[in-house]
């Protein structure tokens, strides 16, 4: 099966980070379409780039679907445009925060999020309200680094989210942690040996709810919120 | 005081009469800046149109300030791109959908929606959970009417929306109605006093909350979550 | 327009600061009537205070609506009898707890509160979640600072209150602060200047509510909860 | 012990029927102390009348502590001033639609409620978000009955009553009934007999939490919210 | 009255305790049945041991009703087996962690519970959200001690509840505090004292709120959720 | 990878149709390892069959792991177990309720259920309540058949849940319906095709999502709520 991941913002190198991820993640007959729009924010922080990267992420859907993708993930952890890529393809649309939250829940009764600026805190707390998420969500914490740090070896950044984890673990009481930025993918797997506990990303989560989805042919309603955009 | 009021679908016709409804309801010092960008949607029904609105919305936000607004409504029941708006200006930032329901909160202690498509009712489902009303808002009904039929005067779309109400009164045990859609913004105060009750257009709702919050000098935070864009 | 702002306790130089927080904030074609109770608590901490000082506050208001007022503000941030207010007039009642927390909504995706005694901090808690903003309300704090200190300048109430702002800043994860007692009218503009961020006082807050209200021509709801009182 | 048994509303006859459930259903060992104001409204039908009732309501909670009362019930289904009540006394005040929310909770995945007017469905609604039941209560009905029609021998009330509770079983899929209203304190046992289910009365159930309660030695804090009123 | 105080664990002296505390908070006319499973789990430490109590818990439950019980407490914490209890038998039965979280909530706005073992917080957690409790639960505090140290005097085990008693009223804002463990039932009256302000044992809330049920004639509906158990 | 699939109850014939439903669904390299206990209830019809299955499931879950399973499905739509399940094993333990529900809130934005009797519907509401889905939930319906009618031919089963289905999706204003029992296993494809939307089962649902956490690599959390049992 095809899936098609698409990163919103236009850095390529995370685009390559997010499609290494994906294909690590995924079984053997899964075949990982990455892209990324051309024209889009270089990085995601906050509602304007977010705003400003759907159109071009709308695009690359639509693209998709004309290359066999059978299921898409939008894979930016504010979940832009879900809603609209939901009603232009056929295929199940996830969200990489949407699949974090909800496999977290099945391994752990609560969990925190460590994310990168301050300024997606309210985003993500939002996110996990509409998720039905806000009472096994204990805080949705910022390692205070901008996203195209953690494409910078010498950022520091690795250092930043591994001590926003052991304060996740340490105070809030949650039993799992999610990291909330795509650009983090490569980081869950030693995370989770070094914590001895769920450290969750959503890029992976997604690929895997997304064959998940395929598998059992569970496709989008389209009886009305996702129905095919109306002819004007 | 200047006030932005932008219709983010490209339908001239439904801008003139937001325009009107503003206007009507305006202050005498109040005045209103009505555009719609030429490249969205002609009506924005569903995620996909939304989405498809938001950067000509964003530039028409941001060429209002410059003309020296102080405020800005966005005339679009869904309240598209509002977090994206709030962060690439100074003034307040009010959606129709917002305002409608936290004045409907407290006039009466409920309301229904009546909106146009049914694809609608989950989005303003979900809006309604959003600010915290959905122990307030008893249902959100679809008269049935494709928005731009509310522009053709034969298209019986006023007497449609007219048995809507009346079912919302007689079934749901609301004690207001609020109207769904900008385009519905020439209605309100006929249905008002048709029901002797409260039926509530965001539009008008909108423009007062932003003469309010620009009298009080309350701006809109910048700390964090509605900061300017980052320089990428 | 006339808009009655009613302090339900009996602090005649409290109540003098409600009316030039209005009048400071009110435009010019609003005329603010001013009044409290003469029989009520000097201040009003707690429940039971609230409940002595509401057969005041509806004779307060019954006047004013003698008087020609066509809305009210009801200055205690308790946001005491305003049911009993909606039912025994016509224009639109507007408490100064409700008009603070749905005018920082806009403004800010969260909000700590600022009140004076620890007593009050479950009463603010409960009408947070009765306002449907238990989600963005961060925390209500307590300045430990007796109403009627607040009107002595040399009490340090000012610092307190200052202290407390800075805290909410600090460690609530907040993007707005909202001052919990009409005593605090003078203060929201110094405070907001100070910390460069929203810092709401209901009264004003109320009284732009009121005239946006009044205004667009949305008056109670009359069908049932607010009905006129029934004759026995 | 001593429980002191308050009818905010002035009406003699609802007290002595209010007096003869209480009574009906203590603990040998219980004496039941029932009163009314003489200066409060006929009947408690809707937000005025409640606020109108409490200062006679409080006057009536402080003289029965002087007789020994060791707890109170407040016996009107809008449970008005309980907050007050529980600032003035020791002992443990129960209002009896908190009492009958709670004892139903125990006995029933869920409840409806039938109250007497359309205007007190919105004000139990809210008391039921309050005390944590929103998910529990079905539904509040009105069985369009003024309050003191109860009173009144031919007016038809136990009929409509009846009729309700019918609905509400065969509608709302609430697996118990509460009578929203003091003044149904004698139909709460044949009714649980006619619809083989548990149909609770409010006045009962505060009396027998009120025993509890006083026999677990359990009274209210006093460490914020309900300590003594502030001397001024 | 007999009412049946079920421990669900198979430790005989925490069964002793349990009805020392039953017997001294009962009214006279009521006769405790205290029991334990012989084959149950000696301790119950989170789901699997909760599990393993309840087949045994629902024979003692069955025995009880033989033995004339009319009412019916499951003395865990966990409040374990309540649905299957309320199937099996005709009279109300009521968990020691729900009887104690309705109780707080009458004698003031807000809780925090202080439990055994750290792996029983979320339990209690979940726990207070399904009673509907989660606004007024502040806290779920774990002083880390085995259930079955609080059968040795030697253990240090009152003194670490001590300490996180008086970490919760001086951190957690809350005006109550709930014993959550059925073996700290002797404990309460002391702390009440100390603190001076409630500390409840849900043992004794569950034995009052039990006889006040059958003294109300209160039983549990049958009409679906808690039926007799179908044959097959 | 093998996936333990255990129907709770003891019924073969519905275990062999769970395991050609799983089977049917999961991927080429999954081997489901099928059972159910001998001892337990042949159906599970409210909380007493849940509590009297679950000390088989519990047996053979521990079973499984001993052959080798990586993943476990409880196949009960009670969810029943499935905390205790998660204390005793190292890989992932889905319930079949919360995958159903996961995945449904996925494809659309809002879901019915419908299940056998009309005493599960609580506990199935209780279940949506409890995963955070109460707001996408639009209504629990009963078919209204035993379970063990589900494996006879003639019962009329279909036909009933058929007509149930269409009903949800004429009346509720869902989007999507889940299948309420692991007895309909074999029911959701073909409904899907009729419907011409997702008609979710709970079985295949659970496979494909414990899949998907065996291939990403996640288990179970075992800082605290599921850490394995104590030793007593």
């Amino acid at each position: 099966m095809k899936i098609a991941v698409v990163n919103p913002n236009s850095c390529a190198p995370m685009t390559e980070k997010i499609r290494a991820a994906a294909e690590g993640a995924a079984f053997p007959g899964t075949q990982i379409l990455a892209s990324n729009p051309a024209d889009s924010p270089a990085s995601i922080e906050g509602h304007f780039d977010e705003a400003q990267s759907v159109p071009g992420l709308l695009r690359e859907i639509t693209a998709a679907e004309k290359q066999g993708a059978e299921g898409y993930v939008v894979a930016c952890f504010d979940d832009p445009g879900i809603g609209a890529c939901r009603e232009i393809v056929s295929g199940p649309v996830v969200g990489i925060c949407e699949a974090a939250m909800r496999f977290a829940a099945v391994v752990a009764p609560s969990f925190s999020v460590v994310t990168t600026l301050p300024r997606s805190v309210p985003i993500v707390e939002e996110l996990a309200r509409r998720y039905g998420c806000e009472h096994c969500c204990k805080k949705v914490r910022a390692a205070d680094i901008p996203v195209l740090e953690l494409e910078e070896k010498e950022s520091g950044a690795r250092e930043k989210i591994q001590a926003e984890i052991a304060r996740a673990f340490a105070e809030d009481g949650c039993e799992s942690v999610i990291l909330g930025c795509a650009g983090m993918a490569d980081l869950a797997r030693e995370f989770t040996n070094e914590f001895r506990a769920p450290v969750l990303d959503g890029v992976v989560c997604a690929v895997k709810l997304c064959e998940a989805l395929i598998g059992a042919k569970i496709t989008t309603s389209k009886i009305n919120s996702y129905a095919r955009p109306r002819k004007k």
